[in-house]
């Protein structure tokens, strides 16, 4: 027959989270076939153990195997398919083990060439290793955490009545100015083609330069004023070549935008129910704080606390603070503190770490320090905007409310020497039932730092690009 | 005091969806607030009519006013901020209505200048302005159906122990060569900053060239490696010239990838499956289909019913089919179907709409017509992969078994002349512990065009970009 019209009854088979988490059998022993890859072998005179992970959970299981039917090449990394009982434990640390009927190695694994070793290897060497690192348990449960917090996002956001929306990469809007971002044109019209540099502007694939987006939140507001409430987890570029532990040249941000708010106060309130309900994903902890540092786990923790509401304090008053320690600490800090410029990255620590010990929002930023979307406050010197200091992160969100009315918005344009003609679709959304609105930007990559104390972003995502880095 | 602690007590109002959703209140009112942007006005002698609208849902909520309570500057796409009483509603065609007793326009709205107008819009004049577009009733319910799907897409894969992974855009691998990719460099380096050509390697920002991603398989498969399953949602980028309705220069694509599958019907079944989960997101229905091509979603309700496979055929069929109907019509086709040619496009309308009436997996394509690392047969031949055509929209969904064989892998690089070099860390994921695995690869604007009935992809995505087209 040529139509072969036919129910499949293949499913997917569980996996050992699934095995491990289902209830307990109410037979003595349960017949399971798994797959999964060799994490430890250890052969004795009467018995060997083998522990098999699939990578669905941190925990592998072990598995009991009778000498005589050990295959000679299960070894460390060698992808097996097990058929066995699973029975309750006798063993410490764990509750099942599986007594193996029948083991097929199904991709050997040579143990002297593989890189991936049992002891731990170097960051360095991981790095160079990139299609390999996963494979490490720091970084599979880094990546586990990553799509729990993921996903308790999306609860959190579809309880608030948020919709999740995608905003475009590639913009013509060189957002932030200067010299960070990434251009981009078809492969043959780069410079390498050898086409003079004259003929760029005819054979720009859009019609006009464009550019890798550094942040969302201007398309974000084009939605927010049809949808209301607008959420998206996007990829943003910076050409950063600043080699610090907290910046990426390609990083994932989550934006949240929505109208109809009238105070700061009242995003910061949503950030830090957003955060409070993202620090309960703590399914990795074990194995992330292991050998963690044990202050900073305490004040991931202290900062999770229900019913305890994270600090609020104005620009100014922080800067108040920063003085008075200044002035009166033998110490001090390498940069002096002043109403009207930057908080520095040791500022930003000593506020969160030293002064709140705590996550801490500083408010109402002077408008010279900020972009200029954010709303002028009546002060006349101030923008209703924020930044949350977290402890040995620095500064994990940034937002404000989006100045609504289109006269000031226009003014704030001319004043940042902005070309307005590159704004007319922005200050248009103020034309047609403009509303009081705001958000805010979160770098994932730091929330991911601070939740699993891994101290540097590179080890924060999957497969990282900087400066001079790009593998894979 | 310097340091406020306070709770706040704010928490974002209800929605009208959260309103008209919530249970039948008991008491035959209740007195709520609410805010939105007013969807059209009827002013009669003793009452005004107005239809308020927040984005959250596609129906709006009818408020009833006294015409000496109804602001002059009540107009169509003004933004309000209303309280009333939230009443049982005795006109036709709603459950409630809102009675309003005070009502506060925060942005007027010149409704001879606005743009967006009740009557249905050229869909070339919404494309132009971009950044309102997503004020109409269809973007918005477009943006809407977009989370369902998403949402359930991530339920499902969070069911079967799939875990969420990001995959980097920016990449040193031309993937399927040609020149259909992008280039990306710093704005310093970029031709149009008037540097020599000759400079470019040396100012590579990465130290080597970088384009953005045309899929995440390849990396996906390193993850894999680790996690057994994993899928992402991400952008992918294409520098196409041609200018289809189906075609994006930047569109995003959903691709999943797990090991331990040795049949490629193991692939199909899960797509089926993911795809059916998905097609019960009807909550945007009565609104997209409106006016739409009822042929189009009775063959998508049919495509939807539990219980009934999706059929399968070989490509080897399939063209033997296509011959003979070529053979024995009157009009045939334009390009004649034989085995070793690729379906062109009426070939797929033809199996999907004609032959089969449905979605159809046509699986194991000549290897000659298909990537690299497509599983080889073994008769030699053909690969072990599928395309699922679906009516009136071809090609939505194309995936297969890998090459988890290292020397074969390494034969077919050479035999379709890739240079090794650039596939070693690819090659090297089957050194150690290699699984037999596949995946696929679904275009997302493809799907939400086929489940709205929404002809053309650049209607399917808030800020579509195509050759000479970037607005915002």
């Amino acid at each position: 027959m040529l139509l072969r019209r036919f129910a499949s009854t293949s499913t997917l088979p569980p996996t050992i989270r699934q095995l491990l988490s289902s209830p307990q059998p109410t037979s003595p022993e349960t017949k399971v076939q798994l797959s999964g890859w060799i994490k430890s072998v250890r052969r004795q005179k009467n018995v060997t153990f083998a522990v098999i992970n699939d990578g669905s959970c941190a925990s592998g299981l072990q598995a009991v195997l009778k000498p005589d039917a050990t295959p000679h090449n299960l070894t460390n990394g060698a992808s097996v398919r097990i058929c066995g009982n699973l029975v309750q434990s006798l063993g410490r640390g764990q509750l099942y083990e599986l007594h193996v009927e029948a083991v097929d190695v199904l991709g050997e694994c040579n143990p002297e060439a593989y890189p991936i070793q049992k002891q731990a290897l170097p960051v360095e060497f991981l790095r160079d290793n990139a299609h390999l690192r996963a494979r490490t348990d720091i970084s599979a449960a880094m990546l586990r955490l990553r799509d729990s917090v993921l996903r308790s996002l999306h609860s959190y956001y579809e309880a608030q009545d948020f919709h999740y929306v995608h905003t475009p990469i590639l913009t013509s809007n060189d957002c932030e100015g200067g010299g960070e971002t990434f251009r981009v044109s078809p492969v043959s019209s780069s410079p390498s083609s050898g086409q003079s540099p004259d003929s760029s502007v005819q054979s720009e694939f859009f019609s006009k330069p464009a550019y890798l987006t550094v942040s969302s939140q201007l398309h974000l507001e084009a939605l927010a004023a049809s949808l209301s409430r607008v959420y998206t987890l996007s990829p943003c570029f910076r050409a950063e070549r600043s080699q610090t532990n907290r910046h990426l040249a390609e990083f994932w941000m989550l934006e949240a935008e929505w109208a109809f708010i009238d105070h700061v106060g009242d995003v910061c309130h949503v950030v830090e129910e957003t955060l409070k309900n993202i620090l309960r994903c703590q399914s990795e902890n074990a194995l992330l704080w292991k050998d963690g540092d044990g202050t900073k786990l305490r004040s991931l923790e202290h900062a999770s606390r229900p019913g305890v509401p994270w600090t609020r304090m104005s620009y100014t008053d922080a800067v108040k603070e920063l003085q008075k320690y200044h002035a009166s600490s033998r110490v001090g800090f390498e940069f002096e503190p002043a109403w009207g410029r930057a908080l520095q990255s040791e500022h930003e620590r000593w506020l969160s770490e030293q002064l709140v010990g705590g996550p801490v929002f500083v408010t109402d930023y002077p408008s010279s320090l900020k972009p200029f979307y954010m709303r002028a406050n009546d002060d006349g010197q101030t923008v209703a905007c924020f930044d949350l200091l977290v402890p040995f992160i620095g500064e994990l969100v940034g937002g404000s409310l989006r100045e609504e009315r289109s006269s000031h918005l226009v003014e704030a344009i001319q004043r940042h020497g902005l070309k307005e003609e590159e704004y007319g679709w922005y200050v248009d959304l103020r034309k047609y039932g403009s509303t009081p609105h705001g958000g805010y930007g979160l770098g994932f990559e730091r929330l991911i730092s601070w939740m699993s104390g891994i101290e540097n972003v590179r080890e924060c995502i999957a497969m990282p690009r900087w400066a001079k880095r790009m593998l894979l």
